[in-house]
Parts: C-alpha cells; sequence; structure tokens
C-alpha cells in the first residue's frame, strides 16, 4: 500500500511528521522566510475555490457550524481559546476506530491524515498533499485549508497560526493530552510559551463531549491468542529478550503503548481497529518482575470468550499463563511467568505506580504526553522500544508465512485480474467499488483469511492520481478500456500481512502512459536489485528508485517503501524507504530478514497514476567479492503477481531490468500456475504475461551493434 | 583529495566526528554490547604487534617517555588525573599549524587525526582505518591503540576507558578548553559525571607547559586583501547578507570561530596554517554595529605590510576600511561600516562583553568550550553559522574562477603526467617523493597559483592502500611499470582551490586492476551523471557511487565527496556526500553552485588503491518534463584530466557510461588540447587519452544482438 513520507504504523511519529510534513520540500526550495503574521492572519476560508460566490457546494460538503458551536460553548469553561483536534487515538496509530475519528467529526474531512485546530472566531486543518482536492471538497466554509508542509513561506505551521491570531491575549491553546505524542506536546507550548501563551492539559476531551449522537460505539472485539505456528515464537520467549535489552539500556520498566506492539508482545490479536488486528490496551513490563501488566477492556469478559481453534489451541486464559481465577498462579507447564490483567483505564495508576517505585521507564517517542507527564523527567529513557526493533525483523515461521500469505494474496489477485480484465474488454459494467468488493471477495475465500489490510484503493484514470483515493458513493468511476487502473490492495492473513499494487491498462495505452509506467518500474527494479552494506537506514536508498523519474523531470510525492507486519500493521516502522521522512533520525537501519514495501509511482493530475508495489525479505547478498567480511543486503521480493508487457517500453529498460523482469515472471509463473491451473481464465491471464522477453525482437539497446545487424541485413540482401 | 568520513573542514566535527567515527559500521554489524570495564583495563600495549617481545623497532617510532614523564608532572597541581589531547587548535581546524601539533608532539604519531589521552600510568590514541598501519609504526610502546571507531564491541569510547581505568577514584580528566569543541565536552563531562568523575578546565594547556624545546613559532604571516574579482562579492556586502540571516534568526551577534571563515567575511588570506590560506583569527559580527570586530595576532604590524599587487590592488588598511591611525572612522567611500581590529587574545574579553550586552549570539557548532563557557546558556544560538552556508554557494566570480584554476591545475597534472609516464616507462628512477615535488613545480609555475592545497598523496603499489598516504623519507618508494600508482593532489590559486585524483598503471595491470578500477569509475559516472531533486542531502546520494562496488562484494572505507573552497580549505562544509559521515545532522542540503569533490575508490590492503576525483559544480538538471516545476540538479565537472582507458573493462561500463566518458574527454581535449599544443610529449599523452571509444569494438554489451552480428557475418562468408 501506498504510503506518504508521514505514515507510520504504532506510534506518535505520525503526527510530529505531520506537523513537520515535508510535502513541499519536493516542489520547491525551502525559503527560510516564513509568513508574517499579518499574512497569516489574513488567511481565510473565502480564499478557497469552494467558497467563492457562486461556487457550488459539493455533495461531500460537511456542514460543521452546529459542531463548531458546541465545541466552542466549552472554552470558557476550561480556560482556553482553541482546542487541537488530531487524528490519531491515545495510542497514536494510523489507523483509528470509527469511535475515534473526532478530526473527522469536527471538521467533516475522511482523509486519514489531518490535523484540525479551532479557535474562538476561526478553524484550519492542515493536510498534505494526498488530501488537498478531498479536503477542499469536505470541508464547508467554517474552515481554513492549509494545504502542505506547515512552517514553509506557503503554510503557517499551527503554533505560528495560533500565535498570529491570538497575539496579545496571552492565548491558551487546549489539547486532550492522550492525542498528542510527548515530544510534539513540548515543543508547541515551548513555541507558545515564548510567545506568553501555552498549551493546555484540557483533562476531558470536549469532542468527546460534545459528540454524543450518532457516534460509533468504541471498540471492544474479542481478543485471540495466536498459535506458534504463525507468530514463530512464544511471548515468554519475547520477554526474556525484550528484558536482556532492558537491562543493556539500564531501564527498570518498559511501558508499551502502540497496539501493534502490545499485540506483538502479548502473541495476541483482535479487530478493534479496522484493517487492523489490534486491540485497544497498554502493556507494562517490569525487569523485576516475573509478570507483563496487560491493560484491556472489558477484562472479565474477553478472558472468558476468546478462542478461535483456527488462531489458537488454548483458551485467553491459557494463552497467558493466568489461572482460572483470573489470577497470576503457577499455571500447567510450571512456569510462573504470566499476564497480569488490569482495566485499560487502570495504565494510569499503573504508570504513577511504577514511577514511584523504579528508577529508569523505557518509552517509546510516540509515547502520548498523558502517560509522559506522569514519569519524573529523570526517570524517562525515550527511544525505540525493544518491542518496536524485534517486530521488524521477521523469525523463520513469520518470513515463512509471509511468502505463503502472498502466494495465496496472488491467487486471489490473479484470479480477480483475469475476470476483470475479460468483462470489462467484453463491455461488462464495473466500477472502482464493485472490483474492489469482488476482490475483496476473492481473497476472503483464501486459507486463513481475516479481511483486508487497508481500504483497497481502486481507482480508475484520473483518481489514479489521488494517490490515497479509495472509491465511495459519491466518487465512484467505471472502469474502461480506455484509461488506466491502479489498484493498491491488501489482506491479512493468520500467516501474514500482504499488500501490493499493480497498474492496468485494458485498452490500448499512449506512449506516454508506457513511459511513465516503465520510468516508474525502471525504479522498482532498480531498488530491489539494489545491493548495500548492513547499516543504511532506508531513506539512503531511496533516490536510487526516484532516479529513473528523476531524469526525466519526473517525481512522486510519497515515500518508497515502509515495513509491514506479521499478521498486523501494514504499515510498521521503525525505518522507512524515504527522503522525504521527517522522522529518520528515529529510523533503524535495514537488516536482515526485515520486509518492506517498494513502490515508486507516478501521478499525472486529471489524468492518470501509477504505481508498482511489491513486498521484499531484506536477504544477504551473494556476491564476487567479499571485502574485509563485510556483510552486504539485497531485496528478494514475495508478491508473485506479473507486471503488464503491453504497458512496458523496453527500450528504456537495461539489459540488466529485462532480464530481472524475465526471471521474476518465471518465478511467478511457475509459483502461482499451478495453483490456477483449474482456471482456464486465469491461467491464461498470467501466462500472457510470464513469457519470456527477447531483448532484440523488443528493440532494446539500439545502439552501434543494432544499427550495423542492418547493415549487415542489407548486405546480405543484396548478395543474395 | 579524498576524504574520510570525519573530516571537515572549519569547525568542531571533526573533534566530535572522531568519536563516533563509523569506520566500523561498514565492517560489521555495530552490536549494542560494549566492552566490559574488565576487558577494557586488560587493555595494554603489550598487545600490539610492535610490542611483541623480539619485535623490530620501526625507524618511525618516537620515544615519548620523557614526555609523558613531563606532562604527568604538572598532573597533581592541576588537581587531575589524566589529560586530553586532540588534534585540532584553538579553532578546531582540520588541518593545523606546526606550532598547534599537540597531539603529535604527545604521542609522537604524525598523522593528521587522532586523539591521545594521557593517565597516570597509561596513555591511549584513538585513530581511525586510514591510519591504523601509520600508527602502528610511529607509537611507541607507552601508548595503547584504540583502532576504529569508539563505543563499540572492540574500542571503548575516551569517557568509556576513562571510567574503567579510573573507577573508585573520583577521577578528573583534565582538557584545555579551547581545544574541544563545545557539545563534546559536555557530552563528555556528563558522562563522567553519571560516574562521579568529571572534566575539568586546565586553563593553562600542559603542552604549552612542557613543549618549550624544538617547538615551532606560532604561525604568524602576512595577511593580504583579496580584489573583488577574485571574491566576486565585498564584505561589505557580505555583511549586509548576514545581517539579514541574523535578523530572521532573531539573534544579536555572531562570533565567528573557524579560520576559513573568518577568511571568507573578511576577503583576507595568509598563511598560518599549511595548504590552508588562512590566519588564526577570531570576529565578532554585531547586528546594531557598523563595525566587525576582527581579532588577529600583531595587527599593527600587519595592517601596516599586508599588500600582494596581484592580490590586492588596496593595503590592509583600505581593504578592512581602517583610517590609517588604526580607529574606524569614515573612509573614503564615504562608507562608515568598518572592521576593528583587536589582538587575537582579546577574544575573550570580545566575547564576555558582548555576552553582557546582547540577548542572543550565533555561534556554530564547532565552536570551542572556551568560547562556549563566557555565554549564558539562553543567549546562545548553535547553528552552522550563516557564512558556513552562504560561503559553501559560490558566487559567479567565483564560478569562473574555480573553472579557470582547475584549467591551469589540469596542464600542470597533464604535461608532468606525460613526462612521469614516459620517463618510468624508459627506466628512469622516480620515486614517489620525487614525482610529488616535480609535480609541485609544475603547479607552481602555474598563473596565480600559491602553492598546494594539500601534502601530495602519491603512492606507489601497495602504499595506494593506504588511504591518507603521504611519502617520506622514510616510506619513500620507486614508481615503475609493474604496479598501480594513485595521485591525489590538488592547489591553492587565487582564483580558486583545486583536488584531484587520478589512478594508473604505467606497464600492464591485470583483470582484476582493470576490473577494480572500472568498477569505481561506474560509481564515479553514476553518480557525475546523477540527477536530482533539491533538498536532499550529500548522504543520500552517496549509495549511487558505491552501487557498482557493492554489488561485486566491494566498498571503499571513507566518504565519496567534500566541498570544497575558493581559494580556502580543500574540505569545506557544511555537507558531505557521505553515509558515514557521523554529524550529518547539521549537513545542509545540495543546492545549486556548491562544488563538491565526486571520489570513490577501491583499496586492496598490501596490493594497490584506485580512486576517481574530480571535483563538479551542482547544476540544474535539464529534464525532459518539468512535474510541477520542481528542481532539478545534477553535477556538472571542472576538473579537466582524462582517465586511463588500458586501466577499463569496458565490457563492464553502460552504454550512458561510455558515452559520458566519450563526451568527458572529447571537453578535456579541446579545453586543455590547446593549451598544451606546445609541448608535444603532452599532447601526445592527452590525445592518446581522449580518443572516441567504439562501444562494438570495445566488445561492449555482448548481447543477443552481437551474437546476432556474428552469426549474420558467418553468413555472410558462406554467401561470399
Amino acid at each position: 500500500m501506498q504510503i506518504h513520507g508521514l505514515l507510520y504504523s504504532n506510534n506518535m511519529w505520525k503526527v510530529k511528521m505531520f506537523f513537520c510534513i515535508i510535502y513541499l520540500t519536493v516542489l520547491q526550495k525551502v525559503a527560510e522566510c516564513a509568513l508574517t503574521k499579518e499574512q497569516i492572519r489574513n488567511m481565510s476560508p473565502s480564499t478557497r475555490p469552494a467558497c467563492q460566490p457562486g461556487a457550488e457546494t459539493s455533495a461531500q460538503q460537511v456542514d460543521t457550524t452546529q459542531r463548531l458551536s458546541d465545541l466552542r460553548s466549552h472554552f470558557q469553561s476550561n480556560g482556553i481559546n482553541g482546542y487541537i483536534i488530531p487524528s490519531v487515538d491515545a495510542h497514536q496509530s494510523e489507523y483509528v476506530s470509527e469511535y475515534d475519528k473526532r478530526r473527522q467529526f469536527i471538521s467533516g474531512f475522511s482523509g486519514s491524515q489531518a490535523i484540525a485546530v479551532v479557535l474562538e472566531d476561526k478553524a484550519a486543518l492542515w493536510t498534505d498533499g494526498r488530501y488537498f482536492l478531498q479536503a477542499e471538497e469536505e470541508l464547508d466554509c467554517n474552515w481554513i485549508l492549509m494545504k502542505g508542509r506547515s512552517g514553509t513561506e506557503t503554510v503557517p505551521s499551527i503554533t505560528e497560526w495560533v500565535i498570529a491570531e491570538l497575539e496579545g491575549q496571552n492565548g491558551v491553546l487546549g489539547a486532550y493530552p492522550f492525542l498528542i505524542g510527548s515530544d510534539d506536546w513540548i515543543k508547541k507550548d515551548k513555541e507558545l510559551v515564548e510567545n506568553n501563551m501555552k498549551l493546555a492539559r484540557v483533562e476531558e476531551d470536549l469532542i468527546d463531549k460534545i459528540w454524543t449522537t450518532g457516534r460509533p460505539v468504541q471498540p471492544n472485539t474479542d481478543i485471540h491468542g495466536m498459535k506458534l505456528s504463525f507468530t514463530g515464537k512464544s511471548w515468554i520467549d519475547k520477554l526474556t529478550d525484550i528484558k536482556e535489552e532492558m537491562k543493556e539500556k539500564n531501564v527498570d520498566a518498559l511501558v508499551v503503548t502502540s497496539l501493534d506492539e502490545v499485540a506483538w508482545l502479548s502473541n495476541c490479536r483482535a479487530s478493534d481497529v479496522p484493517y487492523n488486528p489490534v486491540f485497544m490496551s497498554y502493556a507494562i513490563v517490569n525487569r523485576k518482575a516475573d509478570t507483563i501488566r496487560l491493560y484491556i477492556r472489558e477484562k472479565n469478559a474477553k478472558l472468558l470468550k476468546s478462542r478461535d481453534p483456527k488462531m489458537s489451541t488454548d483458551d485467553l486464559f491459557d494463552h497467558l499463563n493466568i489461572g482460572r481465577d483470573g489470577n497470576c498462579t503457577s499455571r500447567k507447564d510450571g512456569n510462573k511467568i504470566c499476564f497480569e490483567v488490569f482495566d485499560y483505564n487502570d495504565i494510569l495508576d499503573g504508570v504513577r505506580e511504577l514511577n514511584s517505585t523504579v528508577n529508569k521507564i523505557w518509552i517509546s517517542y510516540g509515547c502520548s504526553y498523558a502517560i509522559y507527564g506522569l514519569i519524573n523527567k529523570d526517570k524517562i529513557y525515550q527511544a525505540n522500544t525493544p518491542i518496536a526493533l524485534m517486530k521488524s525483523v521477521k523469525n523463520p515461521v513469520e518470513q515463512m508465512g509471509l511468502k505463503k500469505s502472498h502466494i495465496r494474496d496472488a491467487v486471489a489477485l490473479i484470479t480477480f485480474m483475469a475476470k476483470l480484465e475479460k468483462q470489462v474488454q467484453e463491455g461488462e459494467f464495473w466500477t472502482e467499488m464493485s472490483a474492489a468488493s469482488d476482490l475483496e471477495r476473492h481473497r476472503r475465500k483464501q486459507d486463513l483469511n481475516r479481511g483486508l489490510s487497508f481500504e483497497t484503493i481502486s481507482s480508475s484514470g484520473y483518481h489514479g492520481a489521488v494517490i490515497h483515493y479509495a472509491p465511495s458513493n459519491k466518487t465512484d468511476k467505471q472502469i474502461t478500456t480506455s484509461e488506466m487502473y491502479l489498484l493498491d490492495s491488501g489482506g491479512q492473513y493468520l500467516d501474514g500481512t500482504t499488500d501490493v499494487t499493480r497498474t492496468f491498462h485494458f485498452g490500448s495505452p499512449t506512449d506516454y502512459e508506457k513511459e511513465c509506467y516503465t520510468l516508474a518500474l525502471k525504479g522498482h527494479i532498480a531498488l530491489t536489485q539494489f545491493v548495500f552494506t548492513t547499516g543504511l537506514k532506508g531513506r539512503e536508498l531511496d533516490a536510487l528508485a526516484r532516479q529513473p523519474l528523476w531524469k526525466f523531470g519526473l517525481q512522486y510525492l510519497h515515500g518508497t517503501g515502509h515495513g509491514i507486519g506479521s499478521y498486523l500493521n501494514v504499515h510498521e516502522g521503525p525505518g522507512m524507504i524515504s527522503v522525504y521522512h521527517p522522522t529518520w533520525k528515529h529510523d533503524e537501519a535495514l537488516s536482515e530478514n526485515m520486509f518492506y514495501s517498494i513502490e515508486p509511482g507516478y501521478y499525472e493530475d486529471g489524468k492518470f497514476g501509477v504505481r508498482h508495489e511489491n513486498i521484499a525479505q531484506i536477504v544477504k547478498a551473494e556476491t564476487k567479492y567479499h571485502f574485509k567480511d563485510i556483510e552486504f543486503l539485497t531485496f528478494n521480493t514475495v508478491t508473485m503477481v506479473p507486471y503488464e508487457p503491453h504497458l512496458i517500453d523496453y527500450s528504456l529498460l537495461t539489459k540488466d531490468q529485462v532480464e530481472w523482469l524475465n526471471s521474476y515472471h518465471k518465478k511467478v509463473q511457475s509459483t502461482i500456475g499451478p495453483l490456477i491451473k483449474n482456471d482456464p481464465l486465469a491461467s491464461k491471464w498470467l501466462s500472457s504475461r510470464t513469457g519470456f522477453v527477447d531483448m532484440v525482437s523488443n528493440g532494446i539497446h539500439l545502439t552501434a551493434s543494432t544499427v550495423l545487424i542492418t547493415v549487415m541485413a542489407s548486405f546480405l540482401h543484396i548478395y543474395l
């Protein structure tokens, strides 16, 4: 799945990233000069195209007048002049439950990333380039739309805006401290304090107060223990390794605040958040204790009813080593290590207790200010958690699971695509939504499937250029033989998470479409073939994937690759292949058995989008020489879906790249072919794409030598 | 000139970099586990090969017993248990005057980068991979040699070592605060304090106290104002721009501590430091004042005798707008802006005064702790200075000067090389030193030359693998037709600084030598041809240059490129093309009209070294498309010296790369050819290298198409 530079799973970086978003640095030199306060104060919804006199109101626009008025009615009693509403939940999750979509509620904007700030007389929403068009359509004219990187010459940062608007008023900006990461909170507060203002804790979220009718229920799904045959490592072994890391860093306790980290640690899954098999939770690991404290909602009910025979042979009591009485007791295997389960809301007490009993507490960068604020500053050790790194390096069982799930996922995608292509070409009526829905049906039929890993990006023609487009009833568009079709989709399987993008044209693509498809493909192959030393970070590989496009003056405004979970979040840190990733300081180096997406693309506004995305395992590279026994790494693709030969301009590829394509297609054919042999349509679709490409007959390398051939051929004719 | 990841001109990064040196990260995964204190305490000189019983004492070894004893005799009176002696001077310069070679004096080790720490009973020296062999030879057996990156599983950091050695003693490590950068000081002190030790200021340097006989005199050369026709911008205009930047950042004053920054700001040059045309100095810019304070040695004498008609039409009084009475008065042009000149040692008073009169003071990261310590913490604004960035972006006059000086430099190098090759092939006796010396003579004959920009790296055979090798009487080696010869050299010219590396073989290279030469060349060309967006930092391009070597399992353990001064330091920040550059956080993005070296290489220990180094200007790239008007950049090579065709394995190059070579050689021939037409030997040497390479006849792309040619040729035969 395509990601923007700012996206990340499982921690507060997302929020911070949003504020530092670099979208525009690729469009223009970053000017040192910021906007003046005067210029900032002059910003108004009235300059938006949608708010011009006579402009037609889009069907997507949401009327937020009453909501804003309700929200503002709480300002005075809380002693604030404004309120920030971020996109994330208390765990700084990238995807949030419907219940947690506070920012969507207050603003009407439904995109995944944005931050809203409401002052007494103005409201503004900051989002990035993926969402400019959508935000323009969905926001009503109460809202100023801040497009792109904050703190630049065109867009003020949130604090710059607040400072300009509340100048001379000793303004107080309020925020619910669970929804803001600690470093972001500290930075904003500092900037405000320097201007005689401040960021103030609002202990009861104001959106919770006003969003009383029509709000979805709090997520609260069953939690299932996972078989060792899926996780490859028991939580007891994980705990041992974590404690080792804690010892190394001389910390006494670890507060786990990211949902996927708790899920990974406990080897449990649920479905509290759409597409992410996690559950609302915290955990505390105390190095000296035999127990892990787990904080979940409705613990008693969940411990009792939590068995899925496909996932687990244990019920949750057994899985977590808890006695039937709910207490932590010596268990069947004599192992005293167990989970102690507490109510989700007891986390604050848990952290307070920790703060008074231990000396050093490990929290992630993404830890909310609510948790952070309970710990003495000198007791805080803030860094990527040991879980984040361990989770990103897949164990042999997870590696195998990811490969197998990608094979099943390819079967689903290929059988679906064969059908879709045929029917579209025969004139049957297919739309983005019907395609997404039928593809989901194909995925769900696969063994071990547990739904999708994200909302399918099924985009026809110009919708393909809206990078994070997801079709809706309001936008649904027919898939035809005259436009490109971009399909970015993935599934959740008990043994792995998948994410794949392919771009199609069911008719005759233009030369320009082929050129763009091929340039993005060149970058995709170049990065896949890249050989690199250990210790490199993702951003240091990114330019490789972009080079073919850059040489032609083209660019894509999103990251090139993200980590992926093992039946967990589709975007997983702690690392990213992107030069435009603002929190790269916290990135970990690429290492063996991490799995990354490789997904360059190209987007022509109003016309089409191209993206090629595979998931690849980082493996040791085989090299001719071995200088000082340095370890070299490269990528091994686990995605098993062919490209579209009729969209490739082979003259743009190097010999190496054509050879890679041939060898990849051969592997796809031999892996997937036998699995779909009973489906003649899919078999034909696959084999029509995986045939060997002969470089000469495809006019590759029209060099002196081919000219020579021609000359000699003429000679031959003469003599014949 | 080749640089290690840790090298930089003009600030304290060098010292810090040394401590964070990343040499080993490319050799091995960085293990989380450090050495135990026990292991650290067991380190001893006796494990060094040179200190084994019966080992022969190298001729280069320096007896430091008396020096160490002298130094230690001052410990008690200063209340310290140990003393740090870094390589740098008070300005954290990369190159220092002979007077400032304190670390060389105390340790005997003459390499450019190392840090020595002397305790009461032990002494240790930390250096990096370039210098392991040399340090092993030069250090006597008083010294423990710490090889490589400190704080790893094989090498303790300085503080780790001190903490292990002085455990339980409340140890005090002393240092002369002028020689340690502020952030490095703070970090070390913190680490020591956490272990009940501390870093203490020693107000009079102990090396100054004991190095009384045989010490070179303090550098104190004449200072010359530079003509506008060389600098392209008056210091008054520079001052205006600097004040603008200061206003932007809301700082009141700027303390300029780097020697090349003072030289750039004042448009003055001298020769206080070998190879670097700088003078011992500080400057203070006060945003509200019309004067710049300049701190130099023997100011009165220098103001009086400082005219070089080639450099300047003014004397220094006029150049700096100072009245003949030494006071700052209204000058001939009615401009009241002038320099006020103070004695070098008055800088401390100057900073103290500043601290008591202004609110915010800008200092560089490299500012010494001595200066830093005089400023209230809340008044410090620490960042790359505005001078560092302005200096790195060359103005049109500087751009032209760099190009012209590289042309003259190429004439010197080419005429010399033609002679050297012929005479070596004819059996005449040439050594590394005689070659370096004759090349210097050729350079000095060139118009506007002011000597060399660094000590020539003239290395034959296995010496080429010693990355920063400089020949000496002790190591001098004959240049023959049976070994590779690596020549890295550069000149200082009034209009520019040059730096070029070429690798030769005057006989028949082996296939392996050709393979290595070609792979490094592939990387060199790939980076030169690279097209990139604005905003990228050097580290994000580095992998491009390394990829061809990495694919073959080869690597070079140094950076790929550095900035270069305009008649200033050969290594200039603030940026570097290197993934192994530890202080990249302070790097500035690459931008138009910066000039960088591009210098990948390969080094086979005990056999040979290969390096290709050009200086290239960053220019706007011309592209087929122009996505969203993003600006693309690329490199334009200003070095004008051909490569060695007989060392190139053309089958390893792509068509693009051969085309680049052809076009580069054509440009070199047409630029340099006319300038050497009266030298038949040089003309022949040049033209034998710059001829057009026909890809077919060189067997490039032995693809299906060439096979086809062969098949068709056979047919032709049959039919003929």
